[in-house]
């Protein structure tokens, strides 16, 4: 919404099926040896992880598999695996799966170029100037950490903290891999890149070409996430595009304190990130609509009438177990998150406890 | 449209009033002489060459200053400045104006870089390997080339065509320059960006970031362009904004044979480009509707159901005499154009005479 923007989005992205054969020979230039960062289990069943490891043995690029990456990876993981792998010569590394193998890449891909670097400084802009070249390929539709700088990574105390790295060189995105996904990922994931596109379109750091992104992947999430919950291919192949298309969004505007607000809820109870996110904000919409009514009419209008019947309509909210002391701590923390700037509105803590409050008893 | 595609836009834009003294300072980088490609008068009038030379000033980057690049810049200038500048060494070259400053920019920055090329050569995608890099500063609202790998030059025949150099690395984009634009300047650029949009949509080329980029832009334009021409400032902001997405669009797209036949009505009868693609844009659509009629009454939609409409309450149509013989010959060249591949519809020769006479008669 500024009178002044900036549009980066350097990323080359490649997309259909079998895309890996078809475009993965680009590949080639970025160097002979590849660190493959990938989560335990779901890139085996998915056939990604043989369609990766086929194209680079066609390359002649060898490789190392860490398939060792949690949901919502830690600093202390992050750590021990810069510190297995501190004496090999890695070319290149590639982020396999959802969001938190494609995060954990980045961050590890800094460590092992900056070798007297450690987690902590991934947090320092000033520190972060080489890294390994990262190519990314999700195999879930939400995150579209494929199309951003970000790195979200989970620190001692248990808080989830995003840092802003580099963008993936290249991002290989086949629908194939997300056929796979049961209806509940499905419905968390997709509601993650729902919230990128409507937290990008609500931004203060909203920009034109990010609000053409944001307002298409917004009319594909209302057309096909209930379709793609049941199973349908097309409507999950529509959904890699918009979580992709959402993901170019909040590379520019980045997040809001609908994000905030949603990771304590993640961490501390262990509610899925996109399920988390989804439930507070129709909430903290009604509280951005004293800055920006005609935006947020929009984006209840792309929802047929509201944003929160369609959430509610997807089965979206469940029961969690609060106190009181966990809501007040919560909201402290969230009042003084760095999100609050690009939030329109005012957020008090009083305001982001009543937010919390709502959202909990819907 | 298709089921596989790759979006690529790696320039980083910068958007805003007074957007060279703000952000220019990111230039610093490319180096410590830069060449500076214009055209003879505008950028001295609307402020930007001097904006220009302060900012290379105070980042003690040296410059010297090229203007003499002409409407529809041909082979022959662009060979003379590369023989001119062959001795000297620059770190970057800097297109300052329309797209026909932008264009040769991006020539001479590969012919400066590698030295034994000539024009011919930058249409041998093979023998491009390296240039110096390109800033764009666009001064109108048209062409996009800002965000575009295309140069357009005309041969020694008097043929248009375009090649694909390299994308800029930066561009910066300041509306004040477009606000001395003379209303029919602003038609001609306005009536470039709106095919850029248009064409890039109906393209079977396609692809989903484009496509949302591509409905933005048309709406925009829709929207502002009759203002702009009336000279309100906001209106010429908007469609400074548009013309940025159209140039994203055809990045990924190309153009379609719009552009193509455009080019003799530009090269033998002297309408200016945008003017002349427009014309015969509407007529293209009616052969398109063949294939996809969805998209063509998607687009006359958005123009408030005809686009034809729209071009004529412009003025766009002007009186243009033609021989049967140039028509015979327009048509046979357009009907073995390369743009023939990415349009759909079936464009026999026969056809294509048919929309030009139906173009040339409104």
């Amino acid at each position: 919404m500024g009178n002044m923007w900036e549009f980066y989005m350097p990323t080359d992205v490649f997309f259909g099926d079998h895309i890996l054969s078809k475009r993965g020979p680009v590949m080639k230039i970025l160097g002979k040896r590849a660190l493959i960062v990938t989560g335990r289990t779901s890139s085996k069943k998915n056939g990604s992880l043989d369609d990766l490891t086929d194209l680079l043995e066609k390359l002649d690029i060898s490789y190392v598999v860490f398939d060792e990456v949690e949901e919502n990876p830690s600093f202390a993981s992050v750590e021990r695996a810069a510190e297995r792998f501190r004496d090999e010569d890695f070319d290149l590394v590639v982020g396999l799966g959802g969001g938190s193998p494609m995060d954990f890449a980045k961050a590890i891909s800094v460590l092992l170029k900056e070798k007297d670097l450690n987690v902590e400084d991934l947090y320092d802009s000033e520190k972060i100037r080489r890294w390994l070249p990262v190519v990314e390929i999700p195999t879930t539709a939400g995150t579209g950490s494929e199309v951003t700088p970000y790195s979200v990574l989970t620190d001692q105390e248990g808080n989830k903290r995003g840092c802003r790295l580099m963008f993936p060189v290249y991002a290989f995105l086949d629908p194939r891999y997300t056929y796979s996904m049961p209806e509940d990922l499905v419905l968390s994931t997709g509601v993650d890149a729902l919230s990128h596109a409507v937290e990008g379109f609500l931004s203060r750091r909203a920009t034109p070409p990010s609000d053409a992104l944001a307002l298409e992947a917004m009319k594909i999430i209302h057309k096909y996430l209930p379709k793609a919950m049941g199973g349908d291919e097309k409507a999950r192949r529509k959904m890699l595009i918009a979580s992709c298309l959402a993901g170019m969004v909040i590379a520019q505007t980045s997040t809001t304190l609908a994000h905030a607000m949603g990771y304590p809820l993640t961490t501390e109870k262990g509610i899925k990130h996109g399920r988390a996110t989804g439930m507070v904000l129709p909430f903290v919409m009604n509280v951005m609509r004293e800055e920006i009514p005609d935006r947020v009419d929009e984006v209840n209008r792309i929802f047929r009438k509201s944003l929160l019947n369609f959430l509610k309509d997807l089965g979206l909210y469940q029961r969690v177990e609060v106190s009181q002391e966990e809501l007040e701590r919560w909201s402290e923390k969230a009042s003084r998150a760095k999100h609050v700037s690009n939030t329109p509105g005012t957020f008090t803590k009083e305001k982001i406890l009543m937010i919390y409050r709502e959202a909990l008893s819907v």
